[in-house]
């Protein structure tokens, strides 16, 4: 048994997990990310006893724990060299939970715990697998071999960072183009918001009321109803997706892509379309093709990928 | 000691290469791609017994033999799958070339072996080397742990059809908006020859008629005598590349990207530059960063890259 930590901006989760990625107990407690991280680092600790004594079990019962922890990770020696969300640099996070709690404990990148969790769920065992999240940003992990792929330094796989459209939208990353500038549900509630207001008459604006706000489904629902400039946006959108898609598979050829985030529950509406943009697009004609699936983790992605980094 | 046939479309370069990538001997023959695939198999092995006598050596001193050929390759089989310059269509080359001279052969995809190759001679044990070629088109290979990184399916690292501008320029792989149609030499001649038409006062016409054409020098010569018209071009091509260079780095990571082809001849003039525009804009803030060098095999790196695939 396993205990995956999910240190997110709002909340701790925790839970235990078996070998094959399935979640046996959780829980979570609030992160209060204002107080000192020490702090935070004891309620870490106790919520995985907690979590361990939910299903019967003590601290000695567990082989390890992983933390999945959004900002850059020395993966090897388990430092949190910064991060935005929580305020950390040079921040010992391995070592100081291990003081708490004597186990193996790994720490990565919240991303590169969700891919590896993804794919020891639902990667089917592939050579060469990568989730691509459609959240607040376009995040990225990539899984060679049964390993997380980390370039020489440790930070590989910002794939929501290469260039979609050179010189093009200004990113939160300071550079102008990125895939995530284009492709997130960020960015899609910017166009769906544009096309708004230049289309009163759009039905886009009927389905954002009745929702309280717009969001990333606003166009999606607004478009199967017909709505001719919500479809102009979903179809801008896919493409965007679809581009960005093409880049990674002509570079890395990865066996499965999985697509994950709020955005991929539009399922085959959204993959449809991308897959056959990619069909047409990618540079791979003679070879077998990159499989394009759905991410199928969702609420627990972020413990189960935390835990699978510690297997 | 090893052979390496470099199999292009106009000549078969082949030489004897030692361990450590020197070329010890070498030669070459037209290709004469008209003719039919297996007349050229038997010029590759008597030229593979011609530079293994040049030395002093029969094929039964050499340990293996590699082939660098442009197209897809099934590296596993040693079968071209398809290459448009010399026609071939599931033609098991490595099979045929065994039958006339009895070894071990490799056979890789051109871009491939010079990766190899380059990582061999100038790589300096890197964890990841990619090589970038900004030649007729953007040809690129990684190197990881040694070994070329080739995706599930042997399709992997065709980096010039990443996306540098989605919808833009279309490209020769029928794509719209890939790097290579931004980075390659002959998108840096086109972007020449538009600014020389709008621009009938600049020195690149004085350029481009001592040199009897226009090239990718013509700006970049022109640029360094203070016209204005070429440094904007060599500005904007500039760009082009090192904006292709953040996508591969934020996704992968690697230790060392080497820049070659024609144009990594300008060295610093491009390279600082672009090292500059990737510090920048790289998303990495906080790890050690990609070294950014030249290549530095030229005339023989398809015989000594050829060779490296087959150690």
């Amino acid at each position: 048994m396993y205990i995956g930590i999910d240190l997110g901006g709002t909340n701790i989760a925790a839970g235990v997990v078996d070998a094959d990625g399935r979640l046996i107990s959780s829980g979570a407690v609030p992160t209060r990310s204002e107080r000192p991280t020490i702090e935070i680092v004891r309620d870490m600790a106790e919520l995985a006893r907690e979590v361990a004594a939910d299903c019967g079990m003590e601290l000695a019962d567990i082989k390890a724990v992983g933390i999945g922890c959004p900002g850059t990770i020395n993966f090897e020696t388990g430092e949190v060299i910064y991060s935005n969300n929580i305020k950390m640099e040079h921040f010992p996070l391995a070592e100081e939970f291990r003081k708490l709690a004597d186990l193996t404990v790994k720490v990565d990148n919240d991303a590169n715990c969700a891919a590896m969790g993804e794919y020891l769920v639902n990667g089917g065992g592939a050579k060469s697998f990568m989730l691509i999240t459609l959240g607040t940003g376009v995040g990225s992990g990539l899984v060679v071999n049964g390993s997380v792929y980390r370039g020489f330094n440790g930070a590989a796989s910002e794939a929501g960072h290469i260039t979609l459209v050179s010189g093009g939208e200004l990113c939160t990353c300071g550079k102008k183009g990125c895939w995530e500038a284009y492709a997130s549900a960020t960015a899609l509630v910017k166009q769906t918001e544009k096309a708004m207001e230049e289309h009163p008459e759009s039905l886009m604006h009927k389905v954002a009321e009745e929702f309280g706000k717009i969001n990333g489904q606003t166009a999606f629902l607004a478009a199967k109803s017909g709505d001719e400039a919500a479809q102009a946006v979903v179809d801008a959108y896919i493409r965007y997706v679809a581009d960005g898609i093409v880049s990674v598979e002509n570079m890395l050829q990865p066996e499965v892509i999985a697509i994950g985030g709020g955005i991929s529950r539009e399922g085959e509406g959204l993959l449809g379309p991308v897959r056959d943009y990619v069909e047409k697009n990618g540079f791979n004609k003679f070879m077998e093709k990159t499989r394009i699936t759905a991410a199928g983790l969702f609420n627990d992605a972020g413990i189960i990928g935390a835990a699978a980094i510690a297997m």
